[in-house]
């Protein structure tokens, strides 16, 4: 593990919603350029548009050839952090997205399956932040807004890319997002940043996923 | 709409974790031989049982030849009405079913993609529910237990059987339930059938979903 | 039971925040001039507003002279019945009350103590509520809105009349409500009249309340 | 400011209800000793027990002279930091206490009134919280477990001591908690931290409460 043998794509999203910031973008600037066995980090921040969004996320693959990507966005309510299971192939925006765009029930690939699984190691991944006292949770959907949208096009992508590996993670609002909403769960992006050390480490080094029940009744 | 030119088939679940009685069999019971749109409605209660949930289904798809397949489940801690847009094709089971199995991450298809969209109308039923004071939501996930594995079964086993239509749609607890359960939310069976009967009716008579945005961001 | 020896007076309250229905009162008045326990119950609907809420209440009061004063009011956003254990001296809006008042920190008697727990049965009504398949629980606050002004008014005014018992319970959103709220928990009124009626009976007839524990730990 | 001119007790508990420790405690031990606003911080942990609590924090008082107590709780489930409005004068424990006690319905003090309110800026130390966007609000109940007999017992031992200020603030799991607590909110010990010290420096220099409008429809 002396020489930096690839490189891992991470990325986060700008603020959307009204908000000023994204922890998710806060999370991962942390790690820009940090080697985490032996791969160097790259990172870059998606606008939070349908299309425009992927299409950034299409030129940073080329021009980075990672051998990982992972994309991190913002899960505003929920508590803790969420390790996507699976991308579905509709974008239904409840509210417009950045470029004024809404909208529904609308396939992100007109010839693209319904969904795409992680290719991640995810309950490994979960095992490794519990384990270092990291609340996590897997998650059965990421949703049908931008987050989604990039996470289908990821794993669509990724099907021309053998070998590269391709996941999603949501993490909850920083504390002082959530002293602008009353009630809401928080994390501070000193957290988030450790876990996205972790689940990359994991995911870099897990090859067959573990057996953990994390799943939901309904 | 004078003569009874097809068929419906609803199911409802047995009682699973701990329960007396399921909500969905109550709700479904009540339907048992109406006649909607011109269709007779016809019953089964299925096992909440991975495997056997299925071949029961089938059983009853084989010999009531349905125009339209609802598959209707318990969702505790739910509060609404909750109409299911995907089914995925894993099973990962939080608790064991009423036979004791608890699958972590098993395909419930081997060669099925890893998702089926329901091939109902849901947007427009949602639209019906509400229009008559029935609190509904449209659902990005259907978990990853029994009900998720009949629905999706459900969907592969369609896949073979052109024009046939199916879906899945979880219910709350019901108020003697939640009376078990502190702070949880409920809906009276009555009017689970009520909606019930809104969304076959939608379903039989809406060829094209309507435009209605009804997504997550995440 | 033969013959009516006594009144019950059972308020509501008229819609506020945007509503055009209060389930409160939906409840409320189905049961106006009913006999429960030989005591004929009368109703009132109060108005949303600080101060005009607690005259109404008084003339009622000095009118009906009830054994038994029992408030409702309307708390969306919570799942169950709400059995309310204590009333606190403050008004403290978070959004205007019907007539535009938005009080924050004044007390409602200048003269009053803290607070003032309600002097019905709340653990036997609680247990006959569930016994019949009614969710419900203990509350530790009523909040410090129109709902809670009226319930320390009540008890307040009641320390110059002695024999007569009061307190307040809140009652979820209708179905028909949380239909324009997505995800919020829903009750029919016609579960809340029930449980109503239950509570009066119990009221009436529990000298000595029964030793359950529903408190919260925080 | 150059003097240290007083003391500010503030108490933690021990770990309870199955955890192995407290993010109460955690919080405040990192304040031993410190001077804000020229008083000095001592620091107690309580014992998570009816009655033996009291005592311990009793002792304290007399011991270290306070101008200001501050206790803090866990308060599991809680997502922001609840500065409490008032203390009521109940036991109603769901789950027993550390000593094994599980008492229903019991007066703390025989002859007290029914509730305290705090004798802190509660208003001012939202809005100090706040601006160092720390996720913060108003709590109308402390609930009726350990937390509020000793909130409760504190405001009324100061009764008979004046000029001392007395409050309690409740604080989330911490992250390393919620790791087993799915779905579950969490703030580090290290925001609580900061938190406490801008709510007591706060109540060290405001006398006269803001006009903030934090309460709860119900």
């Amino acid at each position: 593990m002396n020489a930096t043998t690839g490189t891992v794509l991470l990325t986060g999203f700008a603020p959307f919603g009204g908000e000023t910031c994204n922890p998710s973008q806060d999370a991962v600037c942390a790690l820009e350029g940090e080697v985490i066995e032996g791969r160097r980090v790259v990172t870059r921040c998606l606008p939070v548009e349908f299309g425009a969004s992927l299409a950034a996320l299409s030129e940073a693959i080329a021009e980075v050839r990672p051998e990982l990507v992972l994309c991190v966005g913002q899960a505003g309510g929920r508590a803790q952090i969420s390790l996507e299971r699976i991308a579905i192939n509709v974008d239904d925006a409840r509210i417009p997205d950045n470029a004024g765009a809404q909208p529904v029930d609308t396939a992100i690939a007109e010839d693209g399956p319904a969904a795409y699984f992680a290719s991640l190691p995810i309950k490994a991944m979960l095992a490794a932040l519990r384990a270092e006292g990291i609340p996590a949770e897997i998650s059965q959907t990421a949703g049908t807004f931008v987050c989604n949208h990039v996470f289908y096009g990821l794993m669509h992508a990724l099907q021309n890319v053998p070998g590269v590996r391709g996941g999603f993670i949501h993490i909850p609002y920083s504390p002082a997002q959530a002293a602008h909403h009353p009630g809401a769960p928080s994390l501070p992006p000193t957290v988030a940043t450790q876990a996205l050390r972790l689940a990359i480490a994991t995911a870099l080094t897990v090859q067959h996923d573990v057996r953990l029940a994390a799943g939901a009744t309904h």
